[in-house]
């Protein structure tokens, strides 16, 4: 290779950013002037990728874990060709534009994840890669290989120190992910100072002891020694590989160089001169990028055309040789569902079921038809009823399996999940208790951030559940789900609505859909008795039980407080009172319906009584004027699920006492 | 020792335990029966405890960190004399015990933390271990060591997967705390099935990369190796130990052992019958306890008393050499502010200031005068302004110091704020953006639970904070910080509103206070302009800028959006419209009063409309009937913060339209 060009192309990167970030007086030099070789090699060497088709199936995936680097990734975009001007850099952190402040996915062409939080990055990476592994050993062929790309993640220390990146590093030694590449952005600064100040552990050993391949560069400029390391680490089949690049924050500023005050400010027009003087870079104009620089680059398309040429050959050939296959994966990648995928549902008769029972049953008639349903849970599959049986297990040995077992990572689940939603080709699915849904909630927030049609089935979801206690009972989990803007929570009542909130879930689009499941037995609401569920529960809330006439008073309930609204409908009738029951699975799809509709549901002026099992918080919002919210503003407590219910107030009579307070009884 | 009364010891351990489950049908056998050795041994050779008084400041601590075998710590409670009694055990997971399913700090003399959901007793631990070595470094002189124990864990491999955990070891590995032990429960079952499913890293290797002293005990029946490892953890000062007992999941059941179905659910009467058969144990009466087996565990109400009494004199000579100090260490274990603790908080006139920076100004002046508040960030404290200037820092070489450098660890922070606060003699704190307690989530809702008075700060608190963009802009953080029960929230709207609200914190009792401060500018509300902002932020809410006579309209606002309700206020005035402004900020402290008070505040009958910068989600349930909430039910954007804010709606006229809407006019 040419040294010199090298060079000028690493400082055409550290300048593109610099200059961006001085330009929005706002945003990181300091990782991409340190990381610039690091990237430089990699983008230039290793990763594949044709900046004509991002969405490009068999593209390696690249994650900026350090995702305030992002200037870099811009820079690098712009001259490998993607569709991203030179006005965009210019434009970047402002209003609108395909360069905002921090990376995030479906807003640039060639980013593979939002990043900025640190941690999920790595975790991401790692789901792209169990997703390339599971594919490849789904569709490959004997002389057919259509699915053989890398997963690579530029990281730096904060990412390090994330326990999301941990799980997920651990899981990906257990998993034995070869192609999976992590470079460490070795700089020894935060933003407190240098790392010394709290990261003295030896983050190499630790990964080793994960069972990852680990290198070590001791030149973050040395482009040739990047470039073996990274060649040994594409060369190690059976483990994913670490290499940590000693690089330096800021490098060649004279006063930031190493020095934490690189990291998160603009250089200043001073320093951003004498900067681009000491590498011997033309001070004017901003934004320069030597003609032999951009050539350099844009060999990019021509080899990124190449390439995916070559592959749609062989996918030809596949085609030809396997339709079915070949048919089956070009679905997946559009993100469809396989025509007759809910031909199986089961439905649900008399007698009562737990949620979480009946939605194990719906899953797996799901998974008989939707080979991209995979998933697992973190070491809860026993009580979250999750399993696919008969699916196999996704393991270091079985890459065919459909069963993962993420361990007690429930964060890492979160951020896995999510890199295989971004890679394409899966529904995937995680499954825990509702409680532990606080352990992941950066990844589900990312999910909905990022359009991510994911699904979490969170069990246990009141303290129904009982002796486990407060620690394990959510209260406050259902509200603060529901605060996340995209995200979409259903809580069904019954087996059958269970149905119907999968039926939704697996076509929900853009969304991470969130079930709330109970670990207690409730009676099924027979689709003979209640023929509107299915529908029903598609709008969010509805008429499950009316009032022969006009209601006198409504009652709106989730899951399987919907019961105790029955109950509570049956006494009040009793005394002459008209009670409408409304089943309300999903506050936030309710409020997506017509304004005629939920006037039709909520009758305006008649006395409105909300009942579930978690705090209040919310429940006037969506029900408007009048309404009490009947709920649990409180920890709640260990005993056997019946009794912690009913000493909480989740009983008929109180629902029943709430009615009649409300009307003034 | 004797080898028969060990055993007999151990074994009724087991079966205190294997009876509890069994009698209550609920909980978790297999882990007591498996670690029965290892906590008898840590118990009667090595903790430091005195029954009489669970609250001895100088006792060692001990954390189950694996909860959820919380009936083999009620078995050592009992045995060794703390009260709670053999009902009680009898009583396990029932209503009202001091037996929950899982421990609770508070409910049952002698547990030390609130544990169950995995990590957090790991990094609680080491939060005790930076109490032990805080408070021994300002309060030891030579020849007076009032302040010298060990603080002890006991997990299981669901604690290490989890990454709160590997964020707390790192943490202490670099703190280098040679006081805290990690005994590790290496049974090698998880919930679904052999930890081989999920969990093959080698922890061992991967806690000496954290700069842990490590070993094994090959066999964890055998209490002399467990006793050796324990003495050689004791005598090394310079590091945190890991000590790796393998043990065996439901030992000594003949169909159980070494079998995941040991871990959750009662043996059944049969399998109980089998085991105690066994292991020579009577079958009945359940609950047996051998006359021997209770003296020898009941020494330790002697030996507790031998060790606090000499402790007593120690201190009593410590008193008479320093009596400044020792009133201090008093009153500090007594959780009280030193008097006159307030006197110099500073009050600010006009201009304008960003609340974090008048935040770390309050804390600043807090700080030189109550040396109990300690804390630190999550690596941001330059941008969080929460650096205790000449505080020192603490750090391996210096215990005195008061800055903790956290790293980017966000949920550790939470867990080891929480360890100190479980210790007793601080007001712990710590800090990051508001976006990033999404992380760190489950130790606010455990410090809630366990009632511990701790301190977050968490700053750029809303789109405002501008480029960083969505993946750093809080939106539905709020919201859900608020659903957690006892947790406060205060989002001050100025300087002096962060005075009062610092003043709130510092007393609040037991109870997590959250703090949202700006990153931006804000007007600062002058004392002489508005004397009432004191009094006014401790009621949640307070009318800031009335009506000359009564308000044809409210607004209720909270934070840096109260300046956009004076605004349009003053907008209406000119209209001949009459606004109340209400600065709300907390919703928490203002539901706590009295409904006079609200009428008072909020004028029933009149519109209201309620004004934040994140979802409304909440808004109209403290607001009551008739109100509108402008607010941000979306994620934010990536552009300078006043752009952000303007763009998403946060202005004084889009304030002035929702209240002309709210009028009808």
């Amino acid at each position: 290779m040419n040294e010199r060009l090298d060079e000028l192309s690493i400082n055409t990167l550290r300048f593109i950013s610099v200059d961006m970030v001085q330009q929005a007086n706002s945003g990181h030099p300091g990782m991409p002037m340190g990381a610039a070789a690091t990237a430089y090699t990699l983008w230039t060497r290793f990763v594949k990728f044709d900046p004509a088709d991002p969405a490009w199936p068999d593209r390696d995936r690249f994650v900026l874990s350090a995702g305030h680097g992002c200037a870099l990734l811009y820079a690098l975009l712009h001259l490998t060709g993607f569709d991203l001007s030179m006005e965009e850099l210019k434009r970047f952190r402002q209003w609108g534009s395909k360069t905002p402040g921090h990376p995030e996915f479906g807003r640039t062409p060639g980013v593979e994840a939002t990043t900025g939080p640190l941690g999920q990055g790595i975790a991401n990476a790692v789901g792209m890669a169990i997703a390339e592994a599971s594919l490849a050993a789904r569709f490959n062929r004997p002389e057919h290989t259509v699915v053989d790309h890398y997963t690579y993640a530029l990281c730096g220390d904060g990412d390090l120190m994330e326990g999301v990146s941990a799980e997920a590093a651990s899981l990906a030694g257990h998993l034995a992910l070869g192609k999976l590449v992590v470079l460490y952005d070795d700089n020894h600064i935060s933003i407190e100072g240098d790392t010394g100040l709290a990261f003295t552990e030896d983050p190499c050993a630790r990964f080793a002891a994960y069972g990852w391949h680990v290198q070590s560069v001791a030149d973050g400029n040395d482009v040739d020694a990047i470039s073996s390391a990274i060649e040994a680490a594409r060369a190690e089949p059976a483990k994913p590989s670490f290499i940590a690049v000693r690089t330096h924050i800021g490098f060649g500023s004279p006063h930031k160089h190493d020095d934490a005050s690189a990291h998160g400010e603009p250089l200043g027009a001073e320093e951003v001169r004498l900067t681009k003087e000491a590498l011997g870079w033309p001070t004017e104009p901003a934004f320069h990028v030597p003609a032999e620089v951009l050539a350099h680059f844009r060999e990019a398309l021509p080899r990124g055309d190449a390439r995916h040429e070559a592959w749609d050959r062989r996918f030809a050939a596949y085609r030809a040789s396997f339709p079915a296959e070949s048919a089956e994966f070009e679905r997946r990648m559009r993100g469809e569902l396989p025509a007759g995928w809910d031909a199986d549902l089961p439905a649900f008769g008399v007698g009562a079921i737990a949620t979480r029972e009946a939605g194990g049953q719906v899953m797996n008639a799901i998974a008989a038809r939707v080979p991209e349903l995979i998933g697992g849970s973190a070491d809860l599959a026993p009580s979250t009823k999750t399993l696919l049986s008969g699916g196999g297990e996704f393991g270091p040995g079985d890459r065919g399996g459909r069963n993962l077992h993420f361990g007690v990572r429930e964060h890492a689940m979160g951020a896995v999940v999510n890199g295989m939603a971004y890679h394409g080709g899966f529904v995937p699915y995680g499954s825990t208790f509702l409680i532990f849904s606080d352990y992941m909630r950066p990844p589900i927030r990312l999910a909905a951030l990022g359009g991510l049609h994911v699904i979490h089935v969170f069990t246990h979801d009141s303290v129904g559940l009982g002796e486990d206690g407060p620690t394990h009972q959510p209260v406050e989990q259902l509200a603060s789900l529901r605060a996340i803007p995209g995200a979409i929570v259903i809580r069904p009542a019954d087996a059958s609505e269970t149905v119907a909130a999968w039926r939704f879930a697996m076509g929900a689009g853009p969304h991470p859909v969130l079930l709330a499941l109970t670990r207690q037995k409730l009676p099924v609401l027979s689709p003979e008795q209640y023929p509107q569920v299915a529908d029903g529960v598609v709008r969010g809330g509805y008429v499950l039980a009316d009032a022969p006439g006009a209601p006198d008073a409504i009652v709106v309930a989730s899951g399987s407080e919907v019961h105790l609204a029955l109950e509570a409908r049956e006494t009040l009738a009793a005394e002459g009172v008209a009670v409408r029951v409304v089943s309300m699975p999903s506050t936030e799809l309710f409020a997506r319906q017509s304004l005629a509709y939920l006037q039709s549901v909520l009758a305006p002026g008649v006395p409105v009584v909300s009942v579930e099992a978690g705090v209040t918080l919310g429940w006037t919002t969506y029900l408007g004027q009048g309404s009490t919210a009947v709920g649990i503003d409180r920890f709640g407590a260990s005993a056997p699920g019946e009794t912690v219910l009913r000493e909480l107030g989740m009983s008929a009579e109180h629902v029943a006492a709430a009615l009649r307070g409300a009307l003034g009884r």
